[in-house]
């Protein structure tokens, strides 16, 4: 079984880290690449950055269809790209949001979404409402720091613990999901701190893309997410 | 790993059933147990089994837990005893509807629900509308094939057939899902009848569960879902 | 006209106090009998003891269903065991929370739920949204006062009334309901101290139901809650 | 006990008809009175009409509140007037609309409206979806027979019927809400025709209101429905 | 193209800041009449005098249309006639709450309204919730203000100011919405000194209606909003 | 005042069409522009069409605010790069699905939406979901007429015609909405053969950019629409 995780950003280091989250967390079996664009923003914290890392994302869709890839899995906690990414490819394709979001949605009342900027909160609650857990998600907090500072600020941690604490009994939730592929790393401490599922999307995404490519499950070529019409793109002459 | 598969009714022979699509798609190093109550409905055909069969379902997953087993599924499609398993068990419990609703949300644009006997569809609503998919969830379809009959009757699979056709176009599905574990079986035949991805129960279930646990995730242990005071119940004197 | 309380508690001094706040609300002409199970939990705290008091709920209404009683009260907020009861009664069967939060309705723009332990808080909201009522509840409050506490704490009254003053505000509501059949002797007293209605759902169940009987209004046969089939139980040899 | 039943239009044979209904369904020793306004629209079959039948309906309600009665019933299925004339009374005010509906909940999965004029529809839906019940309404279904046709056509009966029939199955639904206080009279004979509860709205309202004297609970005076400021009218020099 | 605002009240001054207001904001060839009621309540702060005004506002409303008006403004955050002025005009008829609301929502992420009386609130959220924008408006606050004190108070300003001010804290909102036609004159102060957008209903709804006229739209006359059928009135004899 | 429409495919003929329906709409003194992008795909009929179109469109929108535009019309019914779009633009943007939804919902009780393929059903859904007109939204319905196709089948009209009489009677609508800005030319005679409001979106978007610059406003700079933090692009060396 093959699994390739794409981060949306051109981020080299982050990559790493989802690649060494992802690692951990599949099963015997399965082989995973963890790729990134060579083009794109560098992070991504605005619907700019979103709308400009999709055409990266989606070539690495692409060119994995292309090698036979058994599912691919959206790196970043916007979900860029996620819908076309399901016209392009045959196996399933997993956001990280969506499978952070259903992920927790198993293991208690409800969560909160600890994440970096506050601008980028209402994508996250749009995204909330689109899969249908806008009643599990209680709130989606900003702690402001931005997604290349998750690698740097050395408070970064204590800054994201505080937040996910003030978050649970403010939201009066009993499980915490990191809003940012950048975070994949900080789950396990965080949990042990708090006392509650911390919920990683890079783990539940890679996770959750195994579980289906077992079952068999692609994702359905009946209408919506159909092989899209090739078309002349005056781009390309 | 340890998973612990519970068939709330005591027909042993779709306990069996329920088994063997359990193992077909747990990975490696899985061991799965399947077991149900020897007390209790012999079939789930409405709030009334749905209710007798909770204390059996308890008593399993009491029975597990201190046995160790890392998580847990309930394997019929109404859920019996979800909540108050949580409560029970440290490891995750995945109910078959619940699973089976959210692993179709991730592979179209809707799903249509083919169960057995329309008495139980309002329960099937309630559950998707708690489980935050009813608008995934574009309808629930009864066939009028009780449980048990669907190993008897020599036409269940074609009735089940149509009536997934029909769901499709009626309500603008684009993925099935299977109503009830006693149709585990038909899913993989289904698919390729109806050119949809069909998702059944008990391996999205299993799948679940197991990618839970390789995740190290368990059921939050905050709040609602901790476990229980214990009572003196008259009925142990 | 004959109405059966059910307290789904085996805690008779329990079954006192609703019996009391019961007769206190009924018309002339309508016997009441309050009853409990023998053997269940002593409280209901847990979506655990929710789901042991069911089968003993459901033995109730079977009895009362063979003497011929008119309408049936499930005097806990939990609700348990509505649905399977509406299967076996012909007459209407009224879950307290579901009677006291469609009264509080009646009366406001939207009501507080005042409960006891914060870990019942999640299966009202659930009962809320089932019943459709999730926009006039506008919040559940734990007291952190066990069930069994409210007939033996002193501060009992107090602790209730102060929760109860602090959610109107933060709620801005202004109805309250009752949220534990334990503190149906509460209402008037809380009503006259804040001001506002209190909604007992003892006493809103009891009423409800004399309503429904008064109409000649049974519940439907036509489909979900028609008498369900006659199983094998593998627990009666 | 004192209760008002106020029919907003001004046809005192429709007044007639709501009488008989309430009265069949009250508790000894409830007094019963019921008006209509002197001017006002002969019938209500718009938005025009309900909104010119409302300063009638205060009037009553204001006159009633001078007398001491205890509880009010709207007596029109568009509940006009309802909440000003809740600012007025001290006693709870209920619309028939509004209590069919949530009358209707008690009794099974879902109901049906079966109306006179297809242009009413909507209105009966901004109802539905403001008292909470836009779920459990599966459906509002016009007859196409006037308001005042109902007295006088002789297939009027019929008609109700044979759509209430069709309603049931189209809405998958097990109970009939009659959408109009001039069927008050239809409920029963419909109800032994077609198996399933049928609920009239001047029947329900009453015993509402009945029960909600009996409980002691009066309209929220904390906010939204406290007496209004009385200002200086332009028209009462 | 000619332009009737009617501002529900009797109250001249306010009419006059409204026309003001309105005609800030039309387009060039645009006629605009602004009139209020002979009778009715001075000010709108309850349902009763919302209920009150609606026959001045229908009143005005068939006198524009016997006057050949295009379009239609019923300049009070209540709404007051909405519906019935739909079925009365051939052109479209806006109300301001309604305009604000859907203006503020092209905006930003989400919208706080800031009105007078608390007692009001709840009005303005049913209407929110029957225009579709309940997830946009985030919070309604009253600032205690009375309509008419609005031209009278001179901390009326400031008192606004602050309570928007803490409102878009509170309800992380980017958007003012003033929620009453008596502040139509505060939207430019008030935008500049908090640096967001401030929606006046009295300029959306003008705006709204002269957009309508210039793409031809006309209410529907298709079903709900057809001419009513005339009724002989008892008031009329 | 300067309003820039942009056309997201690269289809000068669509582009021409859409100009001369916005051209009809606007009052004296608004210069109007209406461009599309010089690469991207020749129609947008997929999720991965929207998507690519997304980078043109965002260029023309940082191009039109060098030049100082007031306001910025998306015309394209999937509202391609709204969001990031509206990060770049000092004023307004509109996207015409947006618009259109919006406008419909002052015109009658519901609308129907008449578009190209199957295909982009779901997304109008999401669009409709997001926007906050679910309700309002009776209906998407497909005609299977592809984008560019519109201009060439000689009985696309017809088509478009038939498909939107029978939206109206299967929906109980009573207005339309065209869910392609192909379709821009077609409203008129659609109305007239209908008896019905036709809403073309790009009339909505173009009069909606109007009325609110007329307005002076601005979209909200307060939070998530901010101008985006200026990033290293690799693929800008």
């Amino acid at each position: 079984m093959q699994i390739l995780v794409i981060n949306p950003n051109t981020t080299a280091s982050m990559t790493d880290t989802i690649g060494a989250c992802a690692r951990a967390v599949v099963g015997p079996g399965v082989a995973l690449e963890v790729v990134n664009p060579e083009e794109g923003p560098a992070s991504i914290e605005s619907h700019h950055d979103d709308a400009l890392s999709v055409p990266g994302v989606l070539a690495a869709v692409a060119s994995g269809e292309r090698e036979g890839v058994d599912a691919f899995v959206i790196a970043c906690f916007g979900d860029p790209g996620l819908m076309p990414a399901r016209e392009l490819a045959t196996g399933p394709v997993i956001g990280i949001a969506e499978a952070a979001m259903r992920t927790a949605a198993y293991l208690g009342r409800g969560f909160s979404v600890v994440t970096t900027l506050a601008r980028t909160v209402g994508h996250t609650e749009d995204l909330a409402l689109l899969y249908g857990v806008e009643r599990q998600c209680r709130g989606v907090h900003a702690t402001g720091i931005g997604v290349l500072e998750l690698e740097t600020d050395p408070t970064a941690y204590e800054t994201v613990r505080e937040h996910a604490r003030a978050a649970l009994a403010a939201d009066r939730s009993d499980v915490i999901v990191l809003g940012c592929a950048g975070m994949a790393d900080l789950g396990l401490r965080l949990s042990l701190d708090l006392g509650v599922p911390v919920v990683d999307g890079v783990a539940a995404g890679v996770a959750q893309a195994e579980a289906l490519v077992r079952q068999g499950l692609l994702t359905s070529g009946h209408g919506e997410f159909s092989p899209p019409r090739r078309q002349v793109m005056t781009a390309e002459p």
